[in-house]
């Protein structure tokens, strides 16, 4: 006997499926089902962001299970509105997938994403989302966060002097990334790396976000979550703040460490001599920007340059 | 010399070409760049909802310029805000699109969303989006709206010996649906119907969304835009409202209007004796549910049924 497939049950059967898995969040008078949800606002200022993941270039159906993918989806989205200095309260989900997927693995999915919810924003609920039909499997997420007063901590704020800090880990899941690559095709190969540390990083990952409002609550500058590799986002803030930043070469072990994307971890600068939140490490600090105000160094030297991610030049990479 | 594609001028490319063309809207004290948009919110309560438009099943590139696609997206969304009696403020928008589509077709949608907005909802701003790389060209938008003090207006509401109200046309999407389906895949002829107004209305719907803040204001008790053809959402509110609807078979002409989707008019019961809000026609009244709440007659008669849309089952209707 097969699992019912998604065209089997139709949306009602999936909704009927997924909705009691899915948190409502705090605040929401009305939820999923009518034409929008209706949610309480009592703080006067909001931030939203949404992120895309798609089949193939963000994930792949023999390395992530439903439940991968509903976290990570979390995950990417939720450290955009931490790294605000933002609690993020609610989230929008749109879904496409071929009709032909399983109903099981569309709950699956909504497990993750409830799941991932509960660890990295507790609190925070599903206000409403869309089912569609693809050919590849598409999630789209939108969150909404609440500065709850306090100011929103951009990338534009570091000065010459702030020491440059992270929450959470460097390269992790690039080092997952890159074991997963090595075992190719091989369905036996990949389910015996499953376990691994730097894979579940890759697969799940699980940056601290609750530092993004201990940064803003200490002080924190400027700051955004990592996800195209430290270098990379680094050199972004720099810009945006008409600084440079030079790196410790100890915080920075390996390539992993300096290039590799999708921690999702905090960067954050902080004045000198502020105690900084328990769960942050200085890496670095900011300095003179000379002639190219977005310069970022490794111990004073320009290291060998990785261009980074880019959702249309895969190839060129 | 050809057109250059988005894997030509990568992210960066495209967002300068596009952010340009994009209105920001009001109250926005950070716009797209950073991790997440920064917007005043000052009145207590929000409405969010989100829809999808997948290549296929939701538009052909055949019929749908990226203008139409930009525009039709705006529409589906912005009605799903004003059927709440909300005032939309920002949208939030994913896009992916083959990495071997023009940078100017990106462009045509990104001109298609800002009219669309102009148009139908003036005010409401792009507050951010991601971009990313797909097979089918991917549109995913989630809209937040302003209650502005007023209670919403669900589906729930309606009672009887209410009048049943639509405001936009009924059925007209759906005529020109059946058009372009008519000419097949001929490129002459399809190119010789895009000017007829029902063609027009199914590629670019411009649904009178300001009667939904008329509605509000003028004592409507349940409201809901109709997407899936005005049984099968006059029916949904029905049953929310636990209720039948009776319509009047003069203000269904045929069976698009009694059937047809994508019209995004506004469907709305308001008391018995007050004065409709111009723009409102009166189609029915909700009357007793007897053994069948939710059910929808046309002069009393249960008519030959339709099932509507659903996402995974395209191939039953």
């Amino acid at each position: 006997m097969t699992s019912p497939t998604v065209a089997d049950v139709g949306e009602q059967g999936v909704l009927a499926q997924i909705l009691p898995l899915l948190p409502t969040g705090e605040g929401v008078t009305l939820g999923p089902g009518d034409d929008a949800a209706v949610i309480d606002w009592p703080h006067g200022t909001l931030v939203t962001t949404c992120d895309l993941m798609i089949e193939g270039p963000d994930f792949r159906r023999n390395w992530s299970t439903g439940f991968d993918v509903g976290w990570k989806a979390m995950a990417s989205n939720l450290a955009d509105v931490a790294a605000m200095g933002a609690t993020p309260r609610g989230v929008v989900i749109g879904l496409a997938v071929p009709d032909q997927v399983g109903v099981s693995a569309v709950a699956d999915i909504a497990r993750g994403v409830a799941e991932g919810l509960a660890q990295m924003a507790p609190g925070c609920g599903v206000w409403g989302g869309d089912l569609s039909e693809s050919d590849q499997v598409m999630i789209s997420v939108t969150v909404i966060g609440d500065l709850e007063g306090r100011a929103a901590i951009t990338r534009q704020g570091a000065s010459v002097g702030d020491v440059v800090a992270v929450g959470g880990v460097l390269g992790q899941s690039s080092r997952g990334l890159s074991i997963l690559l090595e075992a190719g095709e091989d369905a036996e190969a990949i389910s015996g790396l499953l376990g691994f540390p730097e894979v579940i990083a890759h697969l799940r990952p699980t940056p601290p976000l609750h530092l993004g409002i201990d940064a803003a609550r200490g002080g924190a500058t400027a700051m955004m979550d990592i996800s195209d590799g430290l270098l990379l986002d680094a050199a972004r803030m720099a810009r945006a703040s008409r600084v440079a930043i030079d790196l410790h070469s100890a915080a920075v072990v390996d390539d992993h460490a300096l290039s590799g994307g999708e921690d999702h971890s905090l960067l954050a600068c902080f004045p000198p001599g502020v105690e900084l939140p328990p769960g942050f490490l200085v890496i670095g600090q900011v300095v003179e920007p000379g002639e190219a105000a977005g310069l970022v160094t490794v111990d004073g030297v320009v290291p060998a340059g990785s261009g980074g991610w880019d959702p249309y030049r895969r190839g060129n990479k």
